[in-house]
């Protein structure tokens, strides 16, 4: 049986070509950027270059120096939660529908007496508005953080109306932008974004092993890893300038400049993909929707995941089945965002998610469909 | 003219083709370990724990759970570093050859009040022995620091005696070995090691971008990246079991894989490629060390670096002309550790850096000593 893979939030499966090439072409060229002066060496700190002026030109022409790389949007979002804490003291607000890369740092630093932690729930039961930020804001909220589309529903939060309430009322504002990248376009000055968090293997299609960060903000966080930076080798405090100062030991010249390259494809082809995406995701939503024996937990399909229930089954049972079967690989349980399910009493049998890539197609999904029904109809024991 | 590439010690030029294609392989089976219950999910994370396995066994049969991945060895030393200082009190000593990866943080837990530091320089000018530690430690130290090899000069510090009086004290020991892997063959049992790091791209031959910290002690670290772990994902609390407490975010199958393959290549060559490394490395040295116009600074050349100084030149400089002139690429400067400079008083000229390879030749290092000769005898402006 064919694979059918439907677990693109998680990572995408297709890697298109130029993204492979060009990390075998750095290779030839392995050596290490920022640290030595020989050619090598510089045409390695070039592509790094090359890259960080990409993404900032990409995130609304925000500094290339503001530009960090990392090895995962996990380790992007705890720069920024951590090292914001370390000078800053009081309350952050985040949504119940944040990953647990935002909410184990904040829970740390909650039980650490180091921040109070206030968490939204929204009242529309759906996304996270302006209004529910306003609600939930304290006095001493210094920072708040909401992604723009949620790994588990796929639903998009209102982080533009978002960001400019923050930025009226002086807070900074952290964007989670993971599930975002390759399915909307974020400009973080015309949308008052801080910091804005992703990583390459999703909607940038490279391989797993990079992240950023992108700083759009005066107020820098300080550094929580610490280590050499090729700069101001003599001191034996960490830098305080970016990105060095954020991006301690060797960086990969060929995840990043992989990065470029998959930034590239999908700004090539950004219209075609997400048209494709929509009509696979419209598609799959107009054949579940009015299926009695479903629970259908995502509003915003065209993002391209979509998750639900089927009535009287847990989900990883069904992702199971569906694998086991149908050799369909989708992802069941909590997705790593607990208050999500909490939020729609999910907790204890998890969402069977659904997330597509422009390279699925509807055959697939008819067979999805169809092991649904005959799960349904015979009520196969699984 | 051919690059002459002589700066290994950054990172090794040569990649074996059995890890890169590792690296591919594993990119057509993209999908991400430990999170979803699917076939290919499923076949990562065994590519994963077979990795795992390797470096456990490599190292002294550890257990593979203690096996846990970083970006870098700079993470994996935080890892340790900030980790144990979040639980313990009192002093660490490190050695004045330790590289900013492991001065930075213990700079910074310093200014924190977190622990006191104490450096230790060598009293035979040359590398750390059991007598310079004993000398050092003081009634509260709960951390000893050494690195293997020193990425400066080569120089090998004396870390199985240290290891043995570490755990005669009940101290624990942490071993930086980044310029160790594929040079000396290190177990952490017999060797009394607690913690050991290395990363992939110079040893091991894979691409940049993985790390690792391997741990035998009953004493963890505290995590200090929060974030999704696959693992208990109802816990807003990071879980505090290994790997997966150390490991948050989406981890790199496939970087992870090339290390398997790295290792692996290694295994099989080792005697042989140490065999050409000495071989080249002893030619070298052999013909620099009468050389009145040359300070050297290495002893032990065997693992493949050699460091010195031109007379009335500065490190950078004479690097700019071999670049410039010869395409050889070597590394002048501080190299990340500035307390190895002040104690050769090389801090304002650094050292040019040689570091070899299996793949150099006699060819090269006849290019090279002939340019220093000219460098000398016409007393060349550079």
């Amino acid at each position: 049986m064919k694979l059918i893979y439907f677990d693109n939030a998680a990572t995408s499966h297709y890697k298109p070509f130029c993204v492979k090439l060009s990390f075998l072409k750095t290779l030839i060229k392995s050596a290490n950027a920022g640290r030595g002066g020989h050619k090598l060496s510089i045409e390695n700190s070039m592509l790094i270059w090359k890259t960080r002026e990409k993404i900032a030109k990409y995130f609304g022409n925000i500094e290339p120096e503001n530009v960090i790389f990392t090895k995962n949007c996990t380790e992007a979002l705890n720069l920024v939660l951590q090292g914001l804490a370390k000078k800053k003291k009081g309350n952050v607000v985040c949504s119940c529908f944040e990953h647990n890369s935002v909410l184990r740092p904040l829970s740390e630093l909650e039980k650490e007496g180091k921040i109070s932690l206030t968490i939204i729930y929204p009242e529309n039961k759906q996304f996270i508005t302006v209004n529910d930020v306003k609600k939930n804001i304290k006095k001493d909220t210094f920072l708040v953080c909401v992604n723009s589309i949620s790994n588990v529903t796929g639903n998009k939060n209102d982080y533009q109306n978002i960001g400019k309430f923050c930025n009226d009322n002086k807070i900074l504002f952290l964007l989670d932008n993971a599930q975002g990248v390759g399915h909307i376009k974020v400009d973080m000055k015309k949308d008052h974004i801080n910091f804005l968090t992703f990583s390459g293997h999703k909607g940038f299609l490279t391989p797993q092993g990079i992240g950023c960060l992108c700083i759009n903000s005066q107020e820098l966080p300080r550094p929580i890893i610490f280590g050499g930076t090729g700069t101001e080798s003599d001191n034996l405090m960490q830098p305080l300038t970016p990105p060095e100062s954020f991006e301690s030991g060797t960086q990969s010249t060929s995840l990043i400049y992989s990065l470029f390259s998959g930034i590239n494809y999908i700004e090539k082809h950004f219209v075609k993909i997400n048209k494709k995406i929509n009509d696979l995701s419209k598609y799959l939503y107009d054949n579940l929707k009015n299926n009695k024996n479903l629970t259908i937990y995502t509003k915003n399909y065209e993002n391209g995941v979509i998750s639900f229930n089927i009535n009287g089954y847990d989900s990883i049972q069904v992702c199971e089945f569906l694998d086991k079967n149908y050799n369909i690989a989708t992802r069941g349980g909590l997705h790593c965002a607990p208050l999500t399910h909490k939020f729609y009493n999910t907790t204890k049998i998890g969402m069977v998610r659904v997330s597509l890539s422009f390279k699925n197609t509807k055959k697939e999904l008819n067979i999805l469909l169809s092991a649904i029904s005959d799960l349904i109809k015979n009520k196969q024991k699984i």
